[in-house]
């Protein structure tokens, strides 16, 4: 049977601010991307968070991003290979303290924002953040993919070093020819039509194609689906493209 | 054999701004107090200082503070008992990630300014951190005492929650005969003669007495001995309290 | 002509996260307490808003809190008066820079969330508070009043020093007979009538006077209301008290 | 007679941590660039060195920079340019509240760090900044040139913005023959010798010109010494190029 995962940012309200539906995007994914602390996300809705992945079966990830919270990890910052990795190790470290708690561990690791489009290309990022992962599932002994944007120089890096590379869809982006992301300044970057996606994601999870806006099949490795869950729309978009897999027989399923 | 243990606070660095001899200190103590990033110390300053205490064969403790690090955490902040549980576990997990990567783990844990005194008698406070510490403590299995000063209530919580609570004396300062410290706005508060804190240290590690700033012996259960390395004179204070129990032969030993 | 003032918080968003309906109470309000970016509010958030403030002829306050974007100033932070002199000083100056491009200026100050509540009885909090507006009044040569709760022993401080100090009303709280709020732990303490607080707020605007919840008229010197925008609900309330107000021919009008 | 100003960077302590020997460069230089908070300093130390400065006589400047206490501005941040003009504009408007209060007024502005380093080819952020200091300049009447590296294409927007640009020379830096510096990469970047640092700088003073390291001169606008007050030897350096120009009979003197 045909099986794919989904996976979604939560966790990245921050004290009184809150942001996003957690609690049902939590009901629609079976992987939660829980912010750290660094990019967003207090300890209190950390915790929260967590708490309610585990109540729903849902596998918890590591959302690790550069420590700016005026700036949610939007933005670049060129700190020094060494200091990330400490940053970055210091993120897993808070969130799987937070994990252990709740009777559960931390399964896999997803950059956020900057620091996931760091990992496009940026060499000094990516081995620091392969890197840092790499020991810190040695020093666990825990099995510890990574989540990224298929062609990231960080997958090559993560097979180096004997980490699983994940590589993700995303359900409401159009794609090139040559399997990018049509840019966010481009008019029909953005999916809107809920038959559309659905449609596209269950040819990815059965064929493991993509279709690009020209319509060029595209090949894809692509073993888990990025939704969202900052909007009402958001959510509802996820919930159909779920419903639809799972009534084509595909199993909603975590890689991790 | 006598036997005692020296904890001093390290990791109090955070980015350019430095604090401290850590590397000295690190050379004469047995239990190193490391700033998780709350009140004082970046990540890559805490896995640099548990670094040099593992390669020092000092134990680790988690020097936990209000999130606050404009105050340096020695600010009472009213926050909930519940923001306050989350932020201990955040720092607990923090360093513990840190520490994994060194092949070592946190061994004990201490409340930093605001948060130290607020276990003498802030119930909601002094009950979010043993209640915290005590369910880390079931989540890892691993032993982690709480270094408390004498006659905190948090001591009492620490004993109902089957926590082993260690109390310090501290080597620089004077004692009502109550077995109180003197008040930093006394004069005669903070003592300055080496000989004289030698020697108060000695007894305490031979016989378990203070003497107060009156004469009058004080019984007391202290295990650990706070010193301090911000200063040049402070290391050398607390290298010659070493080198005088040390001569003495007593053990310098971690609690933990 | 019976005339009020009608103030509300804004600004408070923060980096990607909002708060808050501000276009909307922006249109309903007399004078504004702007966020200074010490509990809440980033430089573009706050400039936006100023601008808003400025297209609707609403006063620009500043809304100074305690250095805790964690707890949206919310959590009493025991700094010491020089700090927290200081820092009310800064945030003046911040909101001032930019209301200057805007070619406005602050018109009164408001505390926030705890620094409001300190304002109260912490005679520390509460002086250097004043003091330091009293002094930035000085330095700029223009009028600050101050806005606080009745009863504030900062309101006495402020008659000393020469600075108007302005009382409010909160439309949507009952009262206790002696004019002090009912306490959020007793399930009456927050009104939801519209019809009620409207009767309430015309009858202080026409009378000054409150009725507490058992049916005592509380003589009153409140000049100003303060209404929320935080949540449709609020912003309708908003609404409806000012239409109420102005259909009751009572000017809408900022004590600043 | 010959005149040249001497700057340093000032007020850069932050909370507990303390940077510099604010009060003996102090004594020495013309022109203090005052951390506003981003980078560095809290609001107390602002103020205490704000007053510092105003007591001797030191003209005092805004040593704006990136939102990023833990990098201490040094890192690279890619933010907006509307999200940094109003984080400068939010700087300037927050020192001069200060330096208000002391009868003063910020005089001039200085990038600091990554964002110094900014204004030489980014731009996006050299247009914000420049386009900020006009404004601001517009909105206050006041006179406020920037002081920037050599070559900084923020020169030539701040010409446009008919703001006075500043080059400044570093006393202990080596010159490439074409008038950049050299990386601290290489060996001899930071000079040492005391006697060659003065001998170039009264050169600079008196003939506008400085020495590559090839020997080749530079003619060179330079209008200020940038100097340190970070170190012991940082500080004496200082003086002993205050002492030779004053022996030769150059007056120091701000730009501003």
């Amino acid at each position: 049977m045909a099986q794919i995962d989904l996976n979604s940012d939560v966790g990245e309200s921050f004290g009184n601010w809150t942001s996003g539906d957690d609690a049902a995007i939590l009901r629609t994914v079976s992987s939660a991307n829980i912010a750290c602390g660094f990019h967003a996300g207090d300890p209190l809705t950390i915790r929260a968070t967590a708490s309610e992945a585990v109540a729903n079966d849902v596998v918890i990830g590591a959302h690790i991003g550069y420590r700016d919270l005026a700036g949610f990890g939007r933005r670049h910052l060129e700190c020094s290979p060494d200091e990330l990795a400490a940053d970055v190790l210091y993120q897993l470290g808070a969130l799987e303290g937070i994990a252990l708690g709740l009777g559960s561990h931390i399964r896999y690791v997803k950059p956020h924002g900057a620091l996931y489009h760091a990992m496009i290309s940026h060499t000094g990022h990516a081995h620091a953040v392969i890197d840092t992962i790499a020991a810190y599932r040695e020093s666990t002994g825990r099995d510890l993919p990574v989540l990224l944007l298929p062609g990231s120089i960080a997958l090559d890096y993560a097979a180096e070093a004997g980490l699983r590379g994940i590589s993700e869809a995303f359900a409401d982006r159009s794609y090139n020819p040559d399997g990018t992301l049509v840019s966010r300044r481009e008019p029909d970057a953005v999916l809107h039509d809920t038959e559309q996606i659905v449609e596209n994601m269950l040819r990815l999870a059965e064929e493991s194609v993509l279709i690009a806006r020209d319509g060029t099949r595209i090949e894809t490795q692509a073993e888990s689906i990025c939704t969202h869950g900052d909007t009402p729309g958001a959510v509802a978009m996820a919930q159909a493209v779920r419903s639809a897999l799972e009534g084509a027989g595909v199993e909603i399923r975590s890689f991790a």
